[in-house]
């Protein structure tokens, strides 16, 4: 192992990452394949032994915790930053119960996605199947741990976990939780594996190691995704950046606009959802504008605007261009007015990071020309950005918002976790 | 431009091959998003009337392609290789109907995958969109042009071809009656560009171009699929090898398993689903195993065999290691006699590529652990590998048959060149 810094635990002797990466995948595929098999209930009973054995745990958990807060305070962690690595009795409480969740959620597994007889006769079916080995690399939130783990074993895959260093200890005292729960329901611990240590070096091996991991999900800030995406030798399921529009359209009812708009950017500013650049049709400029800036700016949300926006409120800042492509995850809006639905497309298409974007009208083929026209992951007609979220689309627990445009896009739920296989039954049939 | 013995034509002056392959991408995003939004009308009018421009230039195409052979020839072209790149007539014809069939298939866009209602009244729905813009790489066959074009186009894509040096000119020619179709429909030329050097730089400028590609479809041999996987910063959907497996089982009806084993191997050698190993149980090795062997090796089929294979007929040579994990594409095939079907599905998960596997087998619970056990892309339960073919799925013209494990499985036809967005309408609906 290289690196001064950083903590090991059970080491094999003389490892280094490379090898300590290829240990864990050669287990993790063979637990695959034993997953791969298992039906529905050994898995849903192995989630629910798990969130028993993380509460019974809990006092364990939250003295590693300790352990890990004391660390980054030492190392001078933000107030944020502690934040959100520090877990209580709740949110232990919170892990266990999304991981019953979990199991309640329907099998992903060995579903018929579509099937057709051939005039020949053979039979063809396209059935859902686990995706393999999935790595997870993320940041500091340490339950992560058990809902990505949990979401990867409901849809039948091994999971090579990375967590961030600072929650290495609360990270595994989690770990030992759910692999407690996969030996009691009799399936192999290997399927969610934590990497051993937090040398960076192994972040690097893992994304070279294509024999053993079939995908990659980064979670993190977007420093930590372009380097995964510049890195990996293996296919990413990726989340990159939400830069998401609210388009207030000429004929948009405005008592819905202001109370939409509102919620889009101000009901929480940090997750990805969150409207960060409200466009504003001309028509509406006198009418809707003038209020939409006031509650913004009364919530105590930074208004960026263009000349136009600037002229109905002394207290909106000046935009730059950059702001037109800035995920600000923070209390600050850019505000522009433009030429109608088409103008608004446009805008999104050249600025927009493909995630999530709304538009407010009661104009029927405007509402359709703007979801046909976005490229986003999302196309919302009529409701807040905020929504874009697993949980609130009713598919459970989610893994992250995909926004590349292969496999999957949006919501990353135990569903998307999954690919397909053709199953196709003969009598006999020769290919002439 | 660099690359002495490169062809360049229409060049910009100046311009290396990332400015190219950024100009060609620029028009390819802005062609692109008009297509996302056309009618399939309008499309499956571009490929009619592309299969008429075809035919009209048919005396042209065959020009270019002489030229093409006639340098080919002068570089030493093996006459397997001269094959692949040689046009006639009769050629044209199918190539120009491929894009009329392509144009009767039902439009992959705009598809409703999936929809229901949340409690707070939110209408979700996954309709299928296209992939954007997609990269296609392949190697001498100058009808790739069209049918890879044509298949971009119906589902909503542009498309950026590379073909192989040996075959600019007439794919060249080729390309100029798709682009015909494309004007004569309204629609934009560069819907399909091919890019307009034989550079070999132009390739790595292609895998570097994320900004302006979405997608990389490789088409060739083993080391060209190598190096695109090694170097490319974009997603890939590739074939890589159809190392794929007939298992008879001692279950298996005699006959049904002699015709089948020879048409899965001799039908067609070089095509990625003829089988490369048969796996024969050894309670059907005195039975079915010397008929099997004698059927294959008078057929003219080179048998490679473990112990209990060479003792069943002395012309059989001995198998080594790697001979499990070879893909010939020839006449060839590997022998070996293994202990019931778990045993089998162990071989092919340890040796195969997860490209298309088979039993042959009466006994219905031995079928189903197979399809089940197998994790191939393809699992077939009597029946040739030889199936393994979009055509023989009725999915229409593909563009490959994938192996990895994200997006797509099994035959690339214009569905799997769709990817999906959700549409969300609501009546005002902000997130508590």
């Amino acid at each position: 192992m290289s690196g001064a810094q950083s903590l090991t635990l059970d080491p094999e002797a003389g490892e280094d990452c490379a090898e300590m990466i290829a240990r864990l995948g050669r287990a993790a595929r063979a637990a695959a394949r034993r997953l791969a098999r298992v039906d529905a209930e050994t898995k849903n009973r192995a989630l629910r032994a798990a969130a028993g054995e993380i509460r019974a745990r809990s006092a364990r958990i939250l003295e590693a915790n300790a352990e890990d807060l004391a660390r980054a305070r030492a190392e001078g962690g933000t107030d944020a930053f502690l934040d959100r690595l520090t877990l209580d009795e709740k949110g232990i409480e919170a892990t266990a119960r999304g991981l019953e969740e979990v199991a309640g959620l329907a099998d992903p597994v060995g579903r018929v996605l579509a099937e057709w007889t051939r005039p020949n006769g053979l039979r063809i079916s396209r059935v859902s199947v686990p995706l393999g080995v999935i790595g997870i690399i993320y940041e500091s939130r340490p339950n992560v741990t058990a809902d990505a783990g949990g979401l990867c074993l409901k849809a039948g895959n091994a999971a090579i976990l990375r967590c961030g260093s600072e929650s290495f200890l609360s990270s595994r005292a989690i770990l030992a939780g759910l692999q407690a729960g996969l030996g009691a329901a009799g399936l192999p611990e290997d399927a969610v594996q934590l990497v051993p240590t937090t040398d960076r070096a192994a972040v690097g091996a893992m994304l070279k190691a294509g024999a053993f991991i079939d995908v990659i999900v980064p979670r993190g800030g977007k420093s930590l995704i372009e380097r995964i995406s510049r890195e990996s030798a293996i296919p990413l399921l990726k989340h990159l950046e939400g830069i998401c529009h609210t388009y207030v359209d000429g004929a948009a009812d405005l008592d819905m606009a202001r109370r939409v708009v509102l919620n889009a950017k101000m009901r929480r500013t940090g997750i990805c959802g969150a409207t960060e650049t409200l466009l504003v049709d001309r028509r509406a400029a006198k009418t809707h504008l003038p209020l939409l800036v006031r509650d913004l700016l009364d919530a105590g949300c930074e208004v960026r605007g263009d000349a136009a926006t600037r002229a109905v409120d002394p207290r909106v800042v000046p935009a730059s261009e950059a702001d037109w492509g800035t995920e600000y995850l923070d209390a600050i809006i850019a505000v522009k007015v433009v030429d109608g639905v088409e103008a608004a497309i446009a805008h999104i298409l050249a600025h927009g990071s493909e995630h999530t974007d709304a538009i407010l009208t009661e104009d029927a083929a405007a509402a359709e020309a703007f979801l046909d026209g976005v490229d986003s992951a999302i196309a919302i007609h009529n409701a807040s950005t905020q929504f874009a979220d697993g949980g609130e689309f009713g598919m459970g627990a989610e893994i992250g918002i995909a926004t590349g445009r292969l496999h999957a896009r949006g919501p990353v739920g135990v569903e998307q976790l999954t690919i397909y296989k053709y199953v196709v039954r003969g009598s006999g049939q020769t290919r002439p």
